[in-house]
């Protein structure tokens, strides 16, 4: 191994958890654009939000002034339990790949949840106990957001009803277990339970489910139910300023070496991971006070970024969401079936949007089995077995570190490991097996999610 | 939360990982009785063993004069991969157990193998590699340590053969998937690829598998196939001397703080984990310099220290490995089929049985469902989904710490975590459904496993 001062592994100690979070917007010229309300197409009052969202995450969603907001002192304790998470130098990648490059991942995988989900659940949950609120309801795909949420809600001892994509719910049956264990109960979506769901079984009886779908599902529920609220995973501006407690670590554990990364690069499905790791930096870069390439990383199979419009649109199946202004695919969009793991969101946080539509961050797509390869080779050197949806990151850390060493650049490379992949046993299984296979939609499939958008005049 | 000066976790610094192993057996006055030749019922000698084990490992196995053994570098490089593991104050713990005790665990689950496992495997593979050797041969049952050998030996770019308990390898695909990942070749045992395998199978038709057999399945394609040698992830003295790791580790830590543990607890299945944990502390006791109370946890399904008798006894059901001198149920104990997780092993480490023999360490069992429940109760306030084996040792540092709420005594418990229980969701979804059941063997059960004891004369 090569001589440095720089361990393998930086933890900041514990006194160095951010107590303040971070918000973007604060400092971005053009503000992400308003969520509307789907009835009137205005934009949304807190009045408006208040049957579904927490008062507090309400303000912090609307909130584009404020640069700091305060971590209150429980979800400071809470963050205790599983932060900091690990900043660790790639040394065993570097060498394997032979490269000039300095590759740095943030690790937020060890936690039960098993993924950076945790950072916003325990804030969401705490502000709804603090609101005195009986439970929240919400959807998960994957299973990283419902787990964190289960984990969150049994801490504030709050009521947590999860709604699983069917196919989730019957390929991952662990993770349904893991969000029992935690006191959560979990339906598979679309469900006979509400409106909505009983709509679109009959309209599609065979239907496995999407994430638009359960959110509809979910917001339903809370909104009918006295002492209920919803939350969400992603996508929405309070969930990456939770966030950004991943990159405001990761900063200050690089500072502490003086070490500046080149490239800063993160997976992105609604963007909680990716806004929250380039956080800090994002703002020195809209600041002016330093320069950085930062890179989003999509499946090539949902690729709301690369090659969706950036337009108001539904955040749900069902239309009872606020419209959001993003990089969409389409509501009606759901990822081919052979497309492993989360990132299958049809559109994408609009803070970001309003980033890359401003040329602020760049945006790629990779198709899964290379992504699956980079993985494999990942956790064989590293030792950490990695999410399919941290993979698209690894992915593309590897590519820029394979094209430092063609160039001989000694590039310092950032990425984001949000995850561990013990729950996405199937997937490796059809990659380890030589059945996986690569989708890229047509452009005639991404016409027929486009012609679902709204039309909106603002 | 408590103020102290004591943070949540506490992290060595990357240069206080241990760079020697201590070995408990120098300490001991009672050494453990040697290994005995299956057919002449002689000690065995170094070069008895060389067809099975490597040569290394022999030496470390049969070494019981050198108190410190140099880690390898190779070695210390791999550590830093996933160590130092975290040494974790369970203030959340204890303040839902309004306790006055002060809980400490050792967690070694925060790698891909998901148990500390790891720490013997890297040691295993290393001195398999630095013979020359084309690959080793090894039984997993709950899959840990076969996920372990797998991550080690992919390192060292190693052929892996794991013979996987039947039972689990149709229970835990995932498991079996993970070992695939880090390009292991898994066979359910018993299988028709060995002589043994053929024999059982004849045999017993329908039998779903035990680690004794696995074990002969394994040993056999190890001395048959040129280039190949087997290794064990448990009961050895070698794997006690790896996993000293642990106890130096949580020990240095304790020091730091001037933390000094009233009571130890581990749970025990061949005895790896504990062995690990308690050895420096054991090394004082041994060499008189301090007290602790040390106590073994086994589930009371399969309980070879606190039911089992002391006396020489195969490891292995196929009656071709070397005899050891343990607490042991006899090779043809198999613990019924309602037991979840591992810690269904006949025997125990010789070291151990010699120090329970010797009253340096105390014994205890526990029945499952209440395992499950001090599981669950520790996931949701400790935020770490634990092993069902783990669990045992939780059991059992919660009841200690109900005692001193009742007493007032103001104990520090230190407990091993040993890994996490991602895998090991069918046993909680029992737990979870209310059908998990417990089985404790009547005396008549055991006197069956009693009556294979071989009649060895010393």
């Amino acid at each position: 191994m090569p001589e440095t001062k720089i361990p393998y592994k930086i933890y900041l100690n514990e006194n160095e958890i951010p107590t303040k979070w971070y918000n973007m917007r604060a400092d971005m010229k053009n503000k992400p654009a308003p969520l509307l309300n789907p009835g009137t197409l205005k934009p949304m009052t807190a009045e408006d939000l208040a049957p579904v969202f927490c008062d507090e995450l309400i303000a912090q969603e609307l909130n584009d002034t404020d640069a700091y907001i305060d971590i209150p002192e429980e979800i400071q304790d809470f963050y205790k339990m599983y932060r900091p998470s690990p900043l660790i130098r790639a040394y065993f990648l570097e060498k394997a790949l032979d490269t000039p490059a300095k590759i740095y991942y943030k690790f937020e995988g060890n936690n039960t949840s098993g993924s950076h989900k945790l950072n916003s659940a325990i804030a969401q949950a705490y502000y709804a106990k603090k609101q005195g609120l009986k439970g929240v309801t919400t959807e998960t795909g994957a299973g990283q957001w419902g787990t964190a949420l289960s984990m969150a809600c049994s801490y504030f001892d709050l009521d947590c009803k999860v709604y699983m994509v069917k196919v989730s719910y019957e390929q991952k049956p662990f993770r349904r277990e893991v969000m029992r264990t935690y006191g959560a109960s979990v339906t598979p979506s679309p469900s006979e339970t509400t409106q909505i769901g009983k709509k679109i079984l009959a309209e599609h009886p065979g239907t496995t489910g999407s994430l638009g779908c359960a959110i509809s599902e979910a917001v339903e529920v809370a909104v009918s139910t006295e002492g209920y609220r919803y939350v969400l995973g992603s996508v929405l501006n309070q969930v990456l300023l939770h966030q950004s407690v991943i990159g405001l670590e990761a900063k200050a554990a690089l500072d502490k070496y003086g070490v500046k990364p080149d490239i800063i690069i993160g997976c992105a499905g609604g963007g909680s991971n990716l806004g929250g790791l380039i956080s800090p930096f994002m703002g020195e870069k809209l600041r002016g006070e330093a320069d950085y390439r930062i890179i989003a990383v999509e499946p090539a199979s949902c690729p709301s970024f690369t090659r969706g419009k950036f337009a108001y649109d539904f955040c749900d199946t069902g239309m009872v969401c606020p419209l959001a202004k993003m990089y969409t695919l389409g509501s009606g969009f759901i990822p081919s079936a052979n497309h492993a793991g989360g990132l299958r969101y049809h559109g994408m946080s609009s803070t970001l949007s309003q980033l890359y539509h401003d040329g602020y961050m760049e945006a790629t797509s990779v198709e899964q089995t290379s992504v699956f390869e980079a993985a494999e080779k990942f956790a064989r050197v590293e030792g950490i077995l990695p999410a399919p949806e941290s993979s698209h990151a690894i992915r593309v850390a590897i590519d820029e570190a394979l094209k430092c060493k063609e160039t001989g650049e000694e590039k310092t490379i950032l990425f984001g490991l949000t995850g561990t992949g013990y729950f996405d046993m199937v997937a490796y299984e059809k990659y380890n097996d030589g059945v996986m296979t690569d989708y890229i939609p047509t452009d005639e499939d991404l016409e027929k999610g486009f012609a679902g958008l709204p039309k909106v005049d603002l």
